[in-house]
């Protein structure tokens, strides 16, 4: 299969978070990982040296919206056990960022090749876990609609995170369009998982976080419509560590490409509140 | 005391539900009730014919977010044991509408001289009863400032409620201004509260549910001022059963004038769901 032509309609056909990630491990899925495995919880990846990391993960505590921790690996590992047993974030992912010195320098579809001894890999809670919660409660979720392909859109923002060590810089959300009575259904429901960004952390007015324009600020590069009755609503988003990456320059890490998961066998009611 | 310069600083003086009601009773309390014995369940009131009265009860339970019923009297009876022991309707409100085949016709202090063997009194929750759940929560909660005196507007909105019987019309609705984040959190504490109204059923703009300007249609005549950053909350309203009435036309009811609510016994956190 050509990777480059997968839509989001071949990536729902993928239902087994085991099965998401011996794809993509085998090279057979490399596309983004919006709506697969629905129901199950998803990651943000950072990985850094050990040297680095009770930095990092004092900053996370310190921002739990956009940087709820799930899980750190031990020194040299790139084993998670407590979110798959077979996982191993070095080749689970479609795609990874590589910081060398707090720039992006490359994006490659494996770590094992780059791996060292004394890195740290930390899973962060992800909105995808709970859009399946949006789905089931009959709204109109324009997010997950396979034949628009439309996906959260991601903003940097005006909005400080609390720093820690070398670690600090603003926040970034995730956004999604709702009707006003959605958006207040979307709070409610979203409260429920706090380990996966809980509740929004913004809503209406793009301006006062700082995105100016909703199309073209989009990290993720998409052509996003906002209709007439739809409110924009902004999440902590999972990206927040690599601006905190670019802020504190370790030699090394590696991130996640945005909107490519770790997809986890952890389903997401495990970690919701009630 | 001369009742015409109550302000809310007086009222907010008082506070145990029972000394709010005998004040009320023996006439020394006329003013509003908003800030008024805080952290108790407030109530809207609808006084029915019994012949009227089990329409009435179908038309709030398909209305639970404007019309939630914490308590329905014997036929002839002004009391209300479950929301306080000495309570009597009759008496225990500082002001109330008089209804005559759907016109509003009088507005009266006390119910002794009206009242008849036939009717029923419903109590309907009421916002006034999270309000100190927002206060304790430290956000800019302009609405219950005691020297501005602003409190929550009230509006008629175009939302259609769900009619029985001759019972039917327009949602009316309170509204409050908050900053996106605290609204964000005022969805979250409000919906602890379904019997109190629960969450809100719209925010953002007014426009929307027919409400074009925020100041002149506010039906208690407050000239409410939305700062730059804040949007208008709005919640479902006990006075939605006035415009059922209004639409049903019984020969007589009775109600609470706005803001002017039946305080109760009830602990708000009674009727939290957690």
């Amino acid at each position: 299969m050509n990777v480059a032509t997968q839509t989001l309609a071949d990536a729902q056909r993928i239902e087994s978070p085991a099965e998401v990630r011996r794809a993509i491990r085998s090279g057979a899925y490399a596309g983004w990982t919006t709506g697969v495995a629905l129901g199950y919880l998803q990651a943000n990846l950072a990985i850094l040296p050990a040297d680095y990391a009770d930095d990092f993960l004092r900053f996370c505590h310190r921002n739990p919206r956009p940087c709820p921790v799930l899980a750190v690996s031990e020194v040299g590992s790139g084993r998670l056990p407590g979110l798959g047993e077979d996982l191993d974030v070095k080749t689970d992912l479609s795609s990874y960022n590589v910081w060398r010195d707090g720039e992006h320098t490359e994006t490659v579809p494996d770590l094992s090749d780059l791996w060292r001894d004394d890195l740290v890999a930390f899973a962060i809670g992800c909105s995808l876990s709970w859009e399946e919660a949006l789905l089931a409660d009959d709204m109109r979720y324009r997010v997950l609609d396979a034949k628009t392909g439309i996906r959260a859109a991601v903003y940097d923002t005006s909005i400080d995170t609390v720093p820690a060590g070398p670690f600090g810089g603003k926040m970034v959300v995730s956004m999604r369009p709702f009707t006003p009575v959605d958006a207040i259904r979307a709070v409610q429901i979203t409260s429920r998982f706090p380990a996966a960004h809980g509740q929004p952390v913004h809503l209406g007015d793009p301006g006062m976080i700082g995105v100016a324009d909703l199309v073209a600020e989009d990290l993720l590069g998409g052509a996003f419509e906002i209709w007439d009755d739809e409110i924009p609503v902004f999440w902590g988003c999972g990206v927040t560590p690599q601006r905190a990456i670019a802020q504190a320059r370790p030699p090394l890490a590696f991130s996640h490409t945005p909107a490519h998961m770790l997809v986890t066998d952890v389903p997401s009611s495990k970690y919701a509140v009630m």
